[in-house]
């Protein structure tokens, strides 16, 4: 019988349900293992179901974002190593709604894969499950989906959704003004952003190879350092808007520190960050060098090793640092808000 | 100078700022036509902001979804139609949550794409914003992602996330009982399921061409009736929860008619659902025929012409008719409960 003589099937068109069924299975005890009080029922309705407490606000308001993980998947695909990526999808959205001074309450995952492997699933959602407990958030849903002949088989795209609350009055950014402090919080690695650049520059023009060190002497590989799991800033966040008043925090992703500082900034303020006030960690100058990619550039595309800024009253800086290294993260003081016209720039000291 | 003693910019590594920025811009107009009064602010912020009128439940419950196009997107990429393919990703969310009686309040979207053309990410944006007007819910928000290297230029997948509310004692499913009538509402086409046996069946067996007739004799081309958009059910299942006491619904996606009434029956009750009570829309057949596909295979991956079921008690089953008809839909009595250990079949007529 010639092969289009056979009868068709979702399989043959390579679909897999009984994958996708086993997948459920295996990550259910993920999932179940971030579940809150308000979460509702169990692993497997239409939809996700949360009854918020809404009796501890006065006027509460839903505070909602989704984002990616971005050409990282890539990275994770190539070193084959599935762990964390999760981690990354939460951190990108949780601290995405904690930076309007949101507590994340849930999140949704949706993963697209070119074939789907149960096991490759499994280790997927057990790092958006890490990630949830870091967060304190539940994991309410999610969904998978095979792409069969759009995708290849080991590719795959890892989307997530976030949902929080805050008191409306409490809402950032709000009475950013001059002579503000700008905190900078530690990312030792590239969270979700830049990586098609840093691909180009590392792996294409430089060769170099994600198993060998991840630069001369490094005792770490290059999949080690670009595969670093995106810190989760949401906890310390909070915590930090309970004992200080912050006036905004900017979540350092595509646009860089200049391109999401700015976007906090009242029209009568300018916000200026001084580079070398903080560790920039060495792979950001290993892709610098491998790309020879201009510092304006650098600046735009990646968080050079600030992950997260708070802007706080100048009063307030030390304190907010004390309170976010308390919180296990590296912080500086980074720079200040000046009067201005509502433009962020970077200044080398 | 050779390309490799060029300067690196993300430009170069594939990823282009100032297209993302235009189409920012150009998609804020559909945004904003899906504006509802609880929406917080404008577009721009890093999280959507949202103010649930909480006053008018007693106890309410979030519920929340996301489900993606599937690859749905490749046909429309070959089509070169990207118009409708948004209204799909909404139908996908909302139907889900509001199987459970949810009202769908906000919704999100995250499109990544291969190469960002502004004009093409307004063309999504505008579908997306169509479905968010039909379903009632305001687009709160979304993302964009270029992923050079990962995907290809035209390549591209849409995501969808929905936040409802619904009162606690009126979640469903509830009181499914034998006799309880099952009505099916129409679906003229695939919705989002079933693509990649479709493709398989009828372009690669068959070798159709999308911009051929969908048939021999066909009034309209393959791609008209492949990318016909995904009915939104949500308010006529909203209408019928208001006037009818509707026992569940279940939405027709992955697993076809019998793996999602599955879903919804209590282990001591059966779903029957007779095939020939409703008319199958011609693509289904010819699907079938292309690809030789075995019966029980139709009926496990596509929807087969009902998109949504409703479980009714017998004696509202005509009056469930009339309501769903005046909401512009066609519907019929496709099944019942009966006694049994919570499965479901097709049964042909």
């Amino acid at each position: 019988m010639s092969p289009s003589d056979r009868k068709l099937t979702y399989a043959d068109a390579g679909v897999d349900i009984v994958g996708g069924e086993k997948a459920v299975e295996l990550i259910k005890a993920h999932v179940r293992s971030t579940f809150r009080p308000e979460v509702v029922g169990d692993v497997g309705g239409f939809g996700g179901l949360f009854a918020v407490d809404w009796k501890r606000f006065r006027d509460p308001l839903l505070v909602s974002s989704t984002d990616g993980v971005g050409t990282k998947s890539l990275v994770a695909r190539l070193a084959n190593r599935r762990s964390t990526i999760g981690i990354d999808c939460v951190a990108m959205s949780v601290d995405d709604i904690a930076a309007q001074g949101a507590e994340p309450l849930f999140f949704l995952d949706y993963i697209s894969i070119g074939k789907l492997i149960p096991e490759e699933i499994d280790e997927m959602v057990s790092g958006v499950a890490e990630g949830c407990r870091q967060a304190g958030c539940a994991l309410l849903g999610g969904e998978m989906s095979e792409h069969p002949g759009v995708m290849e088989p080991g590719e795959f795209d890892l989307v997530g959704f976030a949902v929080g609350i805050v008191e409306r009055s409490e809402v950032l950014p709000r009475d950013v003004k001059a002579g503000d402090a700008i905190i900078g919080i530690a990312s030792p690695g590239l969270r979700c952003n830049g990586y098609s650049l840093a691909r180009a520059a590392l792996l294409e023009r430089a060769g170099l190879d994600l198993h060998g060190p991840a630069w001369p002497g490094a005792p770490t590989s290059l999949a080690d350092v670009l595969l670093q799991p995106s810190v989760i800033y949401a906890p310390a966040m909070l915590e930090l808007t309970r004992r200080v008043s912050v006036h905004a925090f900017a979540h350092v992703t595509g646009g860089g520190i200049p391109g999401n500082l700015v976007r906090v900034l009242p029209d009568r303020c300018d916000g200026v960050v001084w580079r070398g006030t903080w560790d920039e960690p060495r792979i950001f100058s290993e892709i610098q060098r491998a790309g020879d990619v201009p510092d304006l550039e650098m600046e735009s595309v990646f968080n050079l090793g600030v992950g997260m800024l708070a802007v706080v009253p100048h009063d307030a800086a030390e304190r907010s640092l004390d309170v976010v290294r308390s919180g296990g993260h590296d912080a500086w003081i980074v720079g200040e808000i000046v009067d201005g016209h509502g433009r962020a720039r970077v200044e080398t000291r």
